[in-house]
């Protein structure tokens, strides 16, 4: 099966990152492509960062919605996915929630490590969404920059050890969830030092992906995730307008 | 004081009449301006449009940030309003969150009549994140499209006033909120004929706006809604570029 | 238009205080009288206070209900509100609801900055009751009493400021609420020294009711808010039992 | 041990119809004593008719302080509780909170057979602060007057008949609650006619105000229940304000 | 009236220390006996001592359904409660909900003083179904077997004293909760330490158990804990297969 | 990779046919081994029987538990399923919470087509639990008994596309979840009649424990899920005994 997996933001280095590490996790006869938009910021921190980045990442899932047997949003705020999710029949992942599920099969708590404290309403957003604000044992931030994660990854790791320990220490976390898709290639190595699951929302996100492909469940389209009405885009892209007239 | 009205679709009739219906109930010494985008959809009517709106309406913002006491986004779903607080120190109001504040305070249950089926779950959505579930009797949808609100008023009355008398007299709302900026116009009919207060968004967000600005009272800037991280936002726009470079 | 103020307790130094803050933030086509009643507490700190000021909160309303346009009771426990509502056709505003329904608009968290630690159980009872309990922070006593808001504002502001810093430091408010009336004209002081929005209940409740006369919206009264069914009120107060005879 | 039942209204006669068929299900050592405020409604129907009850049934309890083993208070949307709390060590039960607490002990979902549609949302009100909401089944009307409880029992026992057959087999009930004091005596012919538990209030609290005196357990006096601060309480009622000499 | 005590563990020790300390407080016509299963853990610390444990309380339970008036099981995870309440038709209590219910009526928030860290998501879990999880201000550990509760009662009453303490100043408790049936005996000694209400579930339990069969309240058999579905029960207990040959 | 499916009732041929469908689903390189207890029910429909089930799943776990690398426990109430993670180091998924994480990644709102009226308590438990109360439509019950299911899956068929059909039109949901797991194999042609999806819980967990064990997760053993303290079972079974030795 083929996944394609957005990155939202525009840095390929971290593109690419996180591709590689998917693929480590991905069985043998499914192919990763990872993509990330020509446009937008070069990391998502803030709603705002998301916002302009939902139309790019919007713009590639329609180019590609032929393409791919399900489709992965690589952002920690799972920017566009129900948006997304209207768009297309095949399923669309976001990884925060892959996460934040996986991590409910495992443990009773789990802790998200963030990217930085402004970040943590966003995911307290998502806790209520998602409906998992009472199996949240905290957000902890790291105080960090997201290129920061694949540039200086060792620093990163020790960050994330040392709030890690605390949110199973003082917390009661019993399962971490690295919050930034580029903190890809980090969990095992933060499993193994702290003795807890610690959980990558892409890795997650591919094995979900995969089963839903397998047992060959796709989007509802019947009222959330209809396609969109029919309408005129005024001065879009082909695609959104395209998706228009559908 | 100035205020700004963003109708985040680009259909500048709705801009037109939304913004007139406004000035009705903006106090003499406030100033109204309407604006629109000029790229996105004609009608947001789902999460896709919300999302693809959602860059167009925070780069009209950015553009006027330096103008205006305090700004409105006028669409039910309140696209982009968290961005949008972001990236300006004064107060954004959307106008779902206006409505449901201002019905809290002269009913106990309100009803929603929104505008079609599938935009069912995005009130939903905004009811939790806004915390007024248990305070929402019922969201009733019309079945209409929302450029029908603005051409065809008569009809678009009737059925609100068949499913709102509907919430009233079967879901037990007290209050009534127009689901859709288009409607604007409508409310004191309705409230006549159904004798419960009919509010329209719009009104009651320039009526917290005006009485934001009397106050002195601007957005924290301190976590949730700080100016986004410096950072290079690739193709993007000048003023979303110069938000970058601030 | 006219806005009548009740201070709920009978200490007449406090209602002349609030009254005049509030007239330094309500238009200047907007006339506010404050009043108090003759019996009943000198502060209200606890259910019990609330409970026997009450009545004479109701006795005051109803012998002013055709000479004003909005109501505002000037507690932050909000003594009375929903009967009040009852009997009046006109809006009527609690301050700390008002506060609330302010500081979701202009932050994520806020943090309630409360006289003293006995009445915490009060404020969270509203904060289920209003809906708003994830948008709160923290709850911080400051250890004072309720007239000494008034008697010794400098001692007070000291002891927010310091409550204050720490709820935005360390708690994560990103608004802060004066959590007694008696604390009106120290909110901009401690603004200026924390850099956060400090929000006064009276002040915000103000601006709501000059804006709900302005839309020309009133309680509704259909079910919660109906007016007392007809009966008698054995050796109750003329305006109570008028009440009674409608 | 004895026990004090206020009647929050000032009807006699239902004061005396609930406390006879309180002493019914009261062990032989129990003595109840009923009684009722000289003040105040003739019944309680509304958030205005608590307000105003409230004072009469504070004022009631502190002369009766010394008295009682324990105190209950007999109107279905527990006025005053809170307060009474905080004036008495002994401990306080209101019906409403007595007969939710029993009927999750047997059955997994109840209705409350409520005596007017405008009272429904106290009921929620109360549900909510209580934690009971996701237990209750549904809130039915009878479509009554109070004072008819007690006047027409013959014809209010249908009225309950009828509803509460609905919430059994159409809302999910498996125990009822009788909303409202003045429905003593109806709750074993109903049960009988519907094969379900019916709990009137005023005997669930006559059963747990007997197993606290037994257990030897009282209110607790240090934070939200601690007794009220000593201060001046303007013309007030000798025992009000000796309340306030403490 | 007889009541039976099922102590779900092994130990016959603590089935005669809890039955001796509830015979305390149990009226002068109740008579209490106490029981345990001769199989299964000798104490429960989790979920799975409590799943093994449940068939035998259930065993125990059917064998003497025709001789008790009420059943209380004594184990603060309530193990197999609501699958009591199917098999019976008198009233089944279970003691971490009976100490929670009577917390509710003498205190704003509780605390539970909960044997180890590892059982603290049953008690979570617990508070959530219950409904109860706003009044809860803390779970605190003493860290603590729960043989030892019988064992070394005075060592398990200082750590209980010293937490409690911490729950009471730290946490805003204002009543306490035994955690452990084992406990037994206790409540008094720390409430006097304390000076606040401390409750033992199982001298609870008992307390409602005899409100209930004076109330002649029994368990609603209509939905939820209608009797068993008539079925084969391979290889299981006479008792339980009688059950199935209902 | 080798899974272990345990049907928890006693019932060989639903085993067989759950295991058989299964496998269909699940990749050519896992092995699934389908296994059901000696002793217990033959099916299982409430909360007694899911107590009486318990033990022999966890029997039959920890017999197996060096030789499978995850283990899916294949009855919708998810019995036994934290105090399974508290014996096994392997992940161990619930069939509920399986088919509910699904459905929130493919739309907005599920509903539950259950089995029987009864059994919706403790469906409504496991939602709650798991924090999926807002995203379920409705659960309606199909008025059938367990056995049917696989004994006459026709009529079976054609109650749950009735049902199926109602809660698709007139409860809002998108994505419908058989609540039952001898509803095996029904999934695809329900699908393709209401065209929604349809999950069978059983292929959801074969898919979840798949992307697991390729993950290489396993059961945080920190705290709610830590082995089981070292103690005594009295009469138990080896195994159980043997984990009490561990």
């Amino acid at each position: 099966m083929r996944l394609l997996i957005v990155n939202p933001n525009t840095t390929v280095m971290m593109t690419e990152h996180i591709s590689e590490y998917a693929r480590q996790y991905a069985r043998s006869d499914t192919e990763i492509v990872g993509v990330n938009p020509q446009k937008g910021p070069v990391s998502i921190e803030g709603f705002f960062d998301e916002a302009i980045a939902s139309e790019a990442i919007l713009d590639l899932l329609i180019q590609n919605r032929e393409n791919y047997d399900a489709y992965i949003i690589a952002c920690f705020g799972d920017p566009g996915l129900f948006a997304a999710r209207e768009i297309m029949k095949a399923p669309v992942i976001g990884i925060a929630e892959a996460a934040m599920l996986t991590a409910c099969m495992v443990g009773y708590r789990f802790s998200v490590l963030d990217i930085m404290e402004r970040t943590r309403p966003q995911i307290e957003d998502l806790l209520g969404r998602y409906g998992f604000g009472h199996r949240c044992a905290s957000i902890r931030a790291v105080g960090a920059k997201v290129l920061e994660t694949t540039q200086d990854p060792e620093i990163i790791k020790e960050k994330l050890i040392k709030e890690g320990k605390k949110a199973v220490e003082e917390d009661g976390a019993e399962v971490l969830l690295l919050g930034c898709a580029g903190m890809a290639g980090l969990d095992k190595s933060i499993e193994r030092a702290l003795n807890v699951p610690v959980l990558d929302g892409v890795v997650c996100a591919v094995k979900i992906a995969e089963g839903l492909v397998d047992y060959g469940i796709s989007t509802s389209k019947v009222r959330a995730f209809k396609y969109p009405e029919p309408k005129e885009f005024k001065n879009c892209s082909p695609a959104i307008s395209f998706t228009a007239e559908r």
